[in-house]
């Protein structure tokens, strides 16, 4: 439970309180139809601060530059982004677990650095020299091989294999079932036989703060070098990230999109769903590329804030025009 | 093994006998060509009544309707839908697990309540407050986190993970490596900084009866509501679903397929493999996806028994019509 | 760490020695750029040949036929396929696990047959009658069923599930999360009702010698025969593989490629990243299918070494025209 004067504070918000003179001290973010008294709502426009001053919440958090109707009825946050405040709030407001120590069935040899403040949960399996930074935690059934290093204030939900020598910055969030680590698709094939021999996957894979892993999604190690997620970037489930490749700052990748070998996407990109890549393909920095779209090996595409779609992806409005060329087409012909 | 006399009774069949008087009890069900004489085979059609005829198998299910050749040689079962009646079958006669009990390595906090039928195998880990329901089979290794209820009957294969709070309703089954309840890909964006932060996921996900979640499928739970699967809705493997999706009864969803935050698919809908859906969809009952389909962000797609295919997914027929139209188009251009 | 000499032999590869004499014993491979006089690095033209010799690197494995610049000034090693040959080098210089035995945590009845030479990782949960060949190794958390066989020289990686029944050939390579054996998509619907009934799912898997099997990736066993994947074949993360399917040998599958039920795929066909193949469909020895390409269900598609692409897949050529076309088209569209 927060006071809303701690919350505005908190919030660089401004508080404003109603005529009431209530302030209800605030325990969770919700939205306005399951709001309570002591429940936290944002509204981004007239429509939605009318829904969340009728609602039972105990505030709202709202718009600075927001037509406030007269009189206040509620206590109001004022804030310059009030989406990101309200995400703020949810996280200040969130309980945390306050777990800290080792299970008694996780295995942590001797050679192992886990910091007082981390929480190593039930069947968790670490190597040899793994290190784990202060208020990591670590869930139930992870297994993170030898040489792994894992920075401060992580989360590792249950599942989470890290294979050999990943390493994870601070604040890294990753979701249960993820496989971090594996080794590249990469093979040679044998020209007498028609066999396939895998290519060396002996590099390493780092993962920089503030980065977040969605459920079940795989990231390959490299092959000779290193895989690199840099700091920011948030990947959702079932992604698939091959070898070698550089995934930029603040970059976004929503579920099921798949990242070939040796292509780099540049920072602050942002890539739908199931959006595949081919290999050493390389997205500049804030390109976005809608879901579905398909990038052809060795492509390269440019452009901040330009949006590409289809397969082989196009910019924008050349897609739109080749779909409505189509349609057009279509219309004409017979069944 | 059944008399056929019990297995007639058990799927309302009538049993016709052949001249011989042979009634072999069942052990099994099979396909003609590995169907030994304890094996029930199924036939659909002349051409499958007459190779089942032929098989080894003790006795064959087969229409009411159909023409059997005389006189009768084998064993017969007639049913109204034979192909039902079979899957029934199989599932009377196959052998199930008596196991019950707490595995001397399961984790089962006192505040958990599992029914004295049930079964929590080797390494299962539950958190607090965990309710499992009579019959249910918690598989090895799967992690059901606090709060979280699991009905009647339900199996749990191994390594099945549900985040805090998930509900199942009776005779759900999940198979190996599924994710449920993970966060959902919600963030805002910092004007200022460029960085994303998570936006609150921290509503709900139930599951009702009859569901079936294939392996290392994901289920995100709400941002701040409900997702849902109804009752019967069957996924396939690697599906996603985003958070506040809702799942009509009886929907049937195949491989690889997503589905992005707040869509919504309408009871009975039948999506192949590899459809993507856009956020804030709305299929509609009843609606068949083609495999690959794509639906665009805030589409509506409505008629019963009407197929979309393609990307943007539209109607069938507009759909042929326009790759007739483009390959007609492409036979005249010049390489 | 292995001599010059050695490696040679190995390899089957000729040794040329610098004026200098210089021979340094090879302990890895590498790229050159990260490469120190310990390091063994490979060139495929001149170019590369020439960075190799400038490179750190203690020695070169370079083509037989190449052109050796002279004087020779680093060790070298010609090969009829140098990759190939540095593939085995990195092979034979991994450090290889020498762990033996079983876990005291790890679940093994009696009924088990574990090699003495095999190792059974932490927290790994054996079924009754499970085999477990020489010198295989078995991750972390994995879960091996009832009756599964595994051959000689696998490795499973962690967490990965076999359900019960499934075997495995000789130096199988498993990669964590993956799920194999799992029950196939196949439903009845029940016409009085609209629910869905499982059709039994109770048939096997066999995967041959020298398969390897990414991360997160799901392998159904058949409904009522043999799933089977064949010797060499090579599958990438997040694939998944229906019920009844026969991949041919040394077929290589990219990643998030999804086979359907009861499909084949024969020998030496490639297939690239989101490939979607439809139901009984069968694509012939040496096809190749370009990313993201769709094949209809029943659809036969041959031609050794023709690339199929788009989807639905049609012949390369025809594809390209087909893109040509509608892109002239739509550069006619006005917006």
């Amino acid at each position: 439970m927060l006071s809303l004067e701690e919350l505005a504070r908190h919030l660089g918000a401004r508080l404003v309180l109603p005529s009431t003179g209530d302030a209800p001290a605030i325990a969770r973010v919700a939205e306005p139809a399951r709001a309570d008294a002591t429940s936290l709502v944002f509204a981004e426009d007239a429509a939605s601060l009318e829904r969340a001053l009728r609602s039972a919440a105990g505030a709202v958090l709202v718009s600075q530059s927001a037509t406030i109707p007269q009189p206040v009825t509620k206590a109001l946050l004022l804030a310059a982004q009030p989406r990101l405040a309200f995400a703020r709030a949810g996280r200040l407001l969130q309980p945390r677990s306050v777990r800290r120590g080792i299970h008694a069935t996780a295995i942590v040899p001797a050679s192992a650095q886990v910091a007082d403040t981390a929480a190593i949960d039930a069947y968790a399996v670490l190597g040899e020299s793994v290190a784990i930074g202060e208020n990591s935690k670590i869930g139930a059934g992870c297994v993170i091989a030898d040489g792994c290093h894992v920075g401060a204030d992580c989360i590792l939900h249950p599942r989470v294999v890290l294979y050999g020598g990943v390493t994870l910055g601070d604040r890294v969030v990753v979701h249960a079932g993820a496989v971090l680590g594996s080794d590249g698709f990469g093979y040679v094939r044998d020209a007498a036989t028609g066999e396939y021999l895998q290519f060396p996957q002996q590099g390493t894979l780092a993962i920089e703060d503030d980065v977040e892993i969605g459920a079940n999604t795989t990231v390959d190690r490299s092959a000779l070098a290193e895989t690199r997620i840099e700091r920011g970037a948030k990947l959702d489930n079932l992604v698939h990230v091959g070898h070698n490749v550089v995934i930029g700052r603040n970059v976004v990748i929503a579920a099921q999109t798949g990242i070939s070998g040796s292509s780099t996407v540049g920072e602050g990109a942002i890539l739908g769903g199931q959006v595949g890549v081919g290999e050493h393909a390389d997205i500049g920095a804030d390109v976005i590329l809608g879901g579905g779209a398909g990038v052809l090996s060795k492509k390269k595409l440019r452009g901040p804030g330009q949006v590409f779609w289809g397969r082989p992806a196009q910019p924008l409005r050349a897609y739109l025009r080749s779909l409505a060329a189509l349609a057009k087409l279509a219309a004409k012909q017979k069944d």
